[in-house]
């Protein structure tokens, strides 16, 4: 018997969607319905305590949608739930995305109500397209989102993710670390995330390893030894100790040059400020403190507001779930049809209809002043437009994908940019002006 | 240029490591230590508000353990970090997990400080599952005890997974739907998922094919007609006004035979009440009401309190990120090496040292009494053992996969069978009593 595979083959892509996607497109499919459609993905609410997300994941989507195909043994299994008629699967079998994609580039900040992305195509092939690409631009965009705070937090200090183990499942693990490059974080631990997204490797040693030697000194000098500038976990036994055994090592064997020693439990901050004091007692400054255990944005903001000298911190459970907003509010929504633009009523939900495009004012020293959500098109309105065509015709356009490359410089960038009230941990009741255009409010209140 | 891959493919599952575990390794592999080590999977504390989580994934992972291969292109990948030496990516390339893994069986309750799994081999072995295994149980346990909770909320109706679009990603997304399985519910929107774990495909349809539409009308009565028994959408305009399109269609065209309306908006339990009389008033008790629209367990136990006549919730959100404890604190940890106990004593945390076994115990009506954690052939120990050997030798034990078949099953008699404090949403102070061993108390004591 072939073992089933564990993890999801690209090629079985376009079968991960709801089930209703696919009645619906034989339903338009029956219907003759064939007109374009636009397709607005944004948020309705940003997560409490959260003042912009950044917008990530959207390239990479938009890229997949391009692939997207069914084969023979997929309309096989559709065709066994007994719900889709043969002429339908075989229009299915030639489904491809063929339309247009606008996004705003990776890394920008958004705020609610704002559109990532806008999906124009026949409408058969944009409204496929939606639970896909929403699963794909949610997980980016949260774990980026929370691993900024996470850096705004540290003030420059490295951050390195710590997180794969507590992540939701291999494809979050992986491409998480695509989200933490672009949001700036300085490594991982995560081999295969780190070596398919470019970031770079990091890695100290784990308790077990001090455990299965018989004693703690024995298991730093075999591991220093082999590892000139490694980093050494002092916190399996008693931790000022480890760090008395670390000092030790570094006077009979110079050449291991230890590079940092790690604190995992305790009191993070006396624990640091206690085994700095010994290190440099000792005459070495230049061993630094990696700090992890549990921490997230808040952790880290109030070890430095209280002076601890951590260098690194390692960060992975809180940051890994983004647990504190795990998900956000996204929509995808249709916003036209066949030239005329849509609206749901339903209470307490708007969607602003109608093709859009997303303007950026700045100051005169370069700060973000506010934006304008307009209609595509709509002339006169100040400020930088930010939704660009990386899909045209079912083709990734070359040149946008080389203006949207850089995401991680355009989010250091953007950070200098944001009013600086947004980028505090717990920014109050700061906000940040977000208006309608002329065009487009007007066509609100005709809808 | 060949594009490259989206997902995660199951020969790079070797990869998917954190960087210290190779570093670990080639540490071990120098050092010439190769005794047997036993490491043990468990959680330290139940995450807040939870009396108990199912077990899930464990399987799972133990067989994906059984084949995890190091290819000639990892190893140049590897090689290219500079950190490792040929001979030892030789010997990684070599290197297949040829040990033993007893697991609790899926779906089985489990409390904190209790082995999910307990993994025996040679320490280079034993030491290189831990990031993957982690990862791969967490996510399930993780999905299934929150959607348990859901279940156990809607008090015998039925819960459909509608989460897809909001789960961390491809693989949470996909095998998510098996820890759905597991968990009791009865249906997923989710193709890919359903199809792949054996969960019935459920779906309706969306407000963008009503939006589609010159008018509400038209879209119920072109999706009626193509899928007799569909549950039609009703809230994208006026809730009430919608239900009323659907009953003129049932008289229109009664071979419809419409098997649900959905409310996805607005007050769920006043709307559910309100449907309901106009479809009882005309003739159609048959239709059932599908609540949506961000639930979870605690909309759903105020939505029953009220007496709302909703017949199936279609949960998604809260559920597919369990947002409410999206991580728990998993450790894999070193508990025995060459024979000999091991135990970190770091403050606050203590591991169960030595290889064990669990052993639960009934009431005279075969509900759970109490827990005991014992030492692996520790004699006189009462109640039944509940690790498993799954895998011997590095080969899954075909009678044992047989044994632990039947999660979902297990599940619906485990809850039948905890203390009924246990099951309440909020147990309040309810906790399960689990005890040391006399043998596994005293060896926690000597050390």
């Amino acid at each position: 018997m072939t073992p089933a595979p564990f993890a999801v083959a690209d090629e079985e892509l376009a079968l991960l969607t709801d089930l209703y996607q696919l009645t619906m497109l034989q339903a338009y499919w029956a219907e003759g319905m064939e007109e374009r459609a636009t397709f607005s993905l944004f948020f309705r609410r940003l997560p409490p305590g959260r003042r912009f997300m950044l917008a990530c994941g959207q390239q990479y989507a938009a890229e997949l949608a391009t692939r997207l195909r069914f084969r023979e043994h997929h309309l096989k299994r559709l065709a066994g739930t007994g719900l889709f008629e043969e002429a339908f699967l075989a229009w299915l079998g030639a489904w491809r995305f063929r339309g247009d994609i606008w996004t705003l580039p990776e890394g920008t900040p958004v705020f609610a109500n704002q559109p990532f992305m806008e999906v124009e195509a026949p409408i058969a092939e944009a409204q496929l397209l939606e639970s896909l690409v929403m699963n794909l631009v949610q997980l980016e965009t949260v774990l980026a989102s929370k691993a900024v705070r996470v850096v705004l937090a540290a003030r420059g200090r490295p951050v390195v993710d710590f997180g794969m183990r507590r992540m939701h499942g291999i494809d979050a693990a992986v491409r998480g670390v695509r989200a933490y490059r672009t949001a700036g974080l300085e490594g991982t631990s995560n081999v295969l995330g780190g070596l398919r997204h470019d970031l770079p490797l990091r890695g100290t040693m784990a308790h077990s390893y001090i455990l299965a030697h018989d004693d703690e000194r024995e298991a730093f000098h075999a591991f220093a030894r082999r590892y000139p500038g490694t980093t050494l976990l002092v916190d399996t036994h008693d931790t000022l100790a480890g760090v008395r055994k670390v000092i030790d090592l570094m006077a009979e064997a110079p050449e291991t040059g230890i590079g940092a020693i790690r604190l995992d439990s305790g009191d993070l901050g006396q624990l640091a400020r206690e085994s700095r004091a010994l290190l440099d007692a000792a005459g070495h400054p230049e061993v630094k403190i990696v700090a992890s255990s549990g921490l997230d944005e808040w952790q880290i903001a109030a070890l430095l507001e209280e002076g601890a000298p951590i260098d690194v911190f390692g960060v992975g459970t809180e940051m890994g779930a983004s647990s504190d907003a795990p998900v956000i509010d996204l929509s995808y929504k249709l916003v036209e049809y066949a030239g005329t633009p849509r609206l749901k009523h339903s209470p307490g939900k708007v969607n602003p209809p109608g093709r859009k495009q997303l303007f950026r004012r700045y100051d005169e020293v370069g700060r973000y002043a506010g934006d304008t959500l307009a209609l595509r098109g709509e002339p006169g309105i100040p400020g930088e437009p930010l939704l660009r065509p990386l899909v045209r015709g079912g083709e990734v356009t070359r040149e946008e994908m080389a203006l949207a490359a850089g995401a991680r410089e355009r989010v250091q960038e953007a950070l200098a940019r944001l009013p600086a009230a947004l980028r505090e941990l717990d920014p109050g009741d700061a906000g940040y002006p977000v208006a309608l255009s002329p065009g487009l409010d007007a066509l609100v209140r005709t809808l």
